[in-house]
């Protein structure tokens, strides 16, 4: 009924299988729900940009990523979805800690889904990015 | 009048500098013009996914970088403009070889700039993906 | 503190003196929060598409209005705020019926303002329309 | 081969039947190609804002006008063809004068297209407005 097609567990094996350099990256799966998925980051390495803060592309692959697992959370594991569009806005500059990001589902269709993101300097109120983005999800066989 | 405020080794050298990840990930700067910046990167490592395609999230650091670029064209070498929207399509699945990012500014104003950047496998018409963003720039002393 | 710093009045009164051509196309100001703003519409004329559906145009405007209202309910009645960006995605076709667009502020900076829009079917518990959207607040003399 | 499947005719008159609202605004069709189309818009109405500029929701129009000549041109007449997505980044305030948008598709798909739509005030060198867009194709009979 209410409950995700897709475990934590299940879903950090299906990243573990298909995308290692998830892991790798200090990112998990903190939540599944249903039509939603919250993924946590440690941060390190090239994720850390001068002055303090951390990068772009390291909140786009954050929120990408929930985005997918809220997809899955619907339909099971499809590791062919792939995204089509995604649009992002910075909306104050990350501190060097630990990110969160809550994605929900929007619309699922047969072949696409869309929701939102919202990324969070952990524990804080106010969001560091929103996007919102689509996914194309192949036909079945 | 209508040359790049900033040369290739200008920008390959504030790169160095303030965002030694960029070089490791094997981005270089490739064309500098008057509001446009070609950058390339050749595929290692993280950005290889799973089936022979390359990561959105690669392509998403390398139009960033591009965008970058065509900005700097215009107001020379401001290390503190960021990036405060972005937006990408996936238009192809790219193969696992070089790519390089166009970026052209369409508005320059005072505080922000906007701009498009089309993304290619090298050597191929179509584009693997199409994105626009705008960078904040920041009051001058 | 936690007031919207226009009335629903104090909207209305400003869209009725800068923008006449909004109530002429049958929207209203619904409610007005801290940094949240309602606006419902009442479809007629052009708004209506064969098949009995809502136009994309519309649901854009609605969506551009209440984000307005959402801007004004934090920094008061600046009529010259006006929209840098936005975009948005059409989810389900809506009814030949009223629509609500439910606004809130995401971010809201001295010369900018970012937020999100939703877009419902009058009484409907799924959007019909999300929205995100920018707008330029001009410096205070 | 490199000519557009619909005529400025065909187009005209595919949107005289389905949209007749569309003539009424003032918005023409000025040019198809393959892949791409030119809308014109002489303004009238509710599209003068006070100040003396043109409305968002009339660009946004406008826009998606023409990137939808822009799939039609491809794809042949198929009324049915949806708007999916549509974001727009305003650029410049364009005067009380006709603007033209002119649309590119960079992607056409079997079920969807994506492009993009740069809108002009007539005569100017410097664009008003920039979008992107996707279509949604229906499954054909």
């Amino acid at each position: 009924m209410t409950a995700s097609k897709l475990t934590v567990e299940g879903f950090a094996d299906l990243l573990a299988t298909h995308m290692p350099q998830v892991g790798k990256a200090g990112i998990r799966v903190a939540a599944m729900g249903e039509g939603t998925c919250t993924m946590r980051v440690e941060p390190s390495g090239d994720m850390i940009r001068a002055g303090g803060t951390l990068s772009g592309p390291s909140m786009f692959a954050l929120a990408d990523l929930a985005l997918y697992g809220a997809v899955l959370s619907r339909i099971g594991a499809v590791p062919l979805a792939v995204t089509s569009q995604m649009s992002i806005n910075f909306l104050r500059k990350p501190p060097v800690k630990p990110m969160v990001a809550e994605a929900r589902l929007l619309r699922l269709g047969k072949r696409s889904a869309y929701g939102e993101i919202l990324i969070f300097s952990e524990g804080e109120a106010d969001p560091v990015a929103h996007a919102t983005g689509s996914y194309a999800i192949p036909a079945q066989g």
